[in-house]
């Protein structure tokens, strides 16, 4: 009999970043984005909750080896995140607008590629605790 | 390539209220809500979180401008409800028992004729840190 | 060697009440008071957090025994608040507006009375999880 | 007009375990689970949010009565699991694994029991604010 | 009969932030400050809570009116930080480091220029939920 | 000028537990300490706050290097406890009994041995959200 668990892992990072959008006027990344286009930028404790649904393993008790699934997110998520600006210094986000929208995209995308085809995979992002993203692949 | 991608946005309202049916008798009343019968009301700290899923933009970034969201939720809920009674201040609630099941509906129809149809809609209402409840339109 | 050290113990009541003051007229108690002089009251969930500061017993380890302080909290303060009117309900607030600062001191003399004075006592109350007031005696 | 609300209440308990699988070698559980396999256990709070999926009642405004959904988690959880050892004193975790993801399915399983077809019925479980868990029965 | 009760009120902004020590080679800031002196920037989400205690007033049964200190807040702290770069947008920090210790001595330094001397001042700053600081004015 | 802040940093550990006074009889231990005294122990997340006073130094806007404070906390308290039973596996409780005021002694005390005297030390220690502890060395 096979049961299907979410595991749910949380990490957390502290980055810069601006809202901005190249091919617009100033004006218009002003009074589109307001403050958060601030051209020095501003910044976020970004707080990640990892979801990986699959079936729980009948001996060991485990949908997947937390310690693991630690070490993804510490190799793919947080030592290119952390204390970074993500407009400057992570290359995905050199021509891609690092709105809480892409950064759960490019995450939800690096976590994928470690993380085996027989899970399914989400990803929430909290960029305070009053905005957060969640994505799912779809 | 769409993505989809639900954004959350919360706010907050004070509120007093007391639950009760009036075609049953007081007896009827006390007995099934208990202290939350009390004629005199009790009151909340409401929490809520609108979820609102769409396709992510690929100029800007954004599913929705999370401003507009908000001046949604405030001008829907917060402008209503916020330092009210909910029994005697709110029109919705005239005949309508305001259960935490009743009131994340209303605020899920008020919410829903001021964001766009290609959006999904999904609200959830804390009551306490213990009680919530969540509605998404089905 | 006499160690002292402080106990915190947490507890929750939901209430309704309003912030007026009777010899006042209504536009001076609207003009002052705001939204929270609402004629039909609103309401919030009050989370109070009760500080004992005594000495470790060198037998059992405890300052209080934090069952025994549980009852002096529930029977001084949740049975008598609990889902009430403040203003209506509670004779202490007859004709003391029920402000934060005022609520904190009600309970603070409620307890003094439970708890023997070879303990300090604090009493803190969040009105929201943004506002709250701290009274210690003095 | 039927309208399908989720209803969340929240509980705790307090309780010691060990991760180790009897068909292998203490090498092995040592290597697999690390910490968490200590021989004198270790222990968390752990957090529980019982989400129960239905139709509102049009008379009384609930989807299930709260105090009766308390009454049966207190009866099958809280009774059973707070202030107890998982491994020694849960006949259930006699012989299986006691990892967060066996122990969310022994509560859906006990509450199902409990609670009427008519609804669905999801729980998740914190073992830390960190590692987490949830079950839907599929 | 005067009592003197502390109230709080809290507050946010997100910010972007160097450590840096311009006397000192890149080699002795990188070493001393670690990831927190990345020429680029990293950011936060700074929570405050400003502490005000003084003699409740009999009348009123406030010590402070809390929207007179939330504006105090407002025009002192959030316009000014808010959404900036803290080394490069806030004066304050043009030859300051912009460590929470300095931060928290900065915004002491501004509300308490703006609230009356009869009562004391205390602001606690959360750079992140696991780094924080206070500052009393001592 | 010299300005006196507190910095804070915080940190977790889970553990097993009972309590039990071993001169008392087994009566006289389950009477007073209830489920606490469970003979095949409990457990909790406890979560530390420590907090350290002193001046800022002018140059790096430090009281205390947050790495170091942390390298401190890692090693006298998580290494020893995280994930340990505390009555049997930790010696300072060989025949201390593992209440929160007792573990937030022997913590101070393992800290005070290794930051800098001219540091005022205070640790919080949370056993679960509802119940906690604090002592300042006094």
């Amino acid at each position: 009999m096979t049961r299907k668990v979410a595991v749910f892992r949380t990490a957390h990072f502290n980055a810069a970043h601006r809202l901005n959008v190249p091919q617009w006027t100033d004006e218009q990344n002003k009074a589109y984005f307001g403050l958060c286009n601030n051209a020095n930028y501003h910044g976020h404790n970004y707080e990640l909750e990892v979801k990986v649904v699959g079936a729980v393993d009948e001996v060991s008790g485990y949908v997947i080896d937390m310690k693991v699934l630690k070490t993804f997110i510490d190799e793919e998520v947080i030592e290119a995140f952390d204390h970074k600006n993500l407009n400057l210094d992570v290359p995905d986000f050199a021509s891609l607008n690092p709105s809480a929208e892409n950064i759960v995209w490019v995450i939800w995308e690096k976590l994928r590629k470690r993380i085996d085809n027989q899970f399914e995979l989400s990803v929430r992002l909290y960029e305070t605790p009053r905005n957060f993203v969640e994505f799912n692949g779809k």
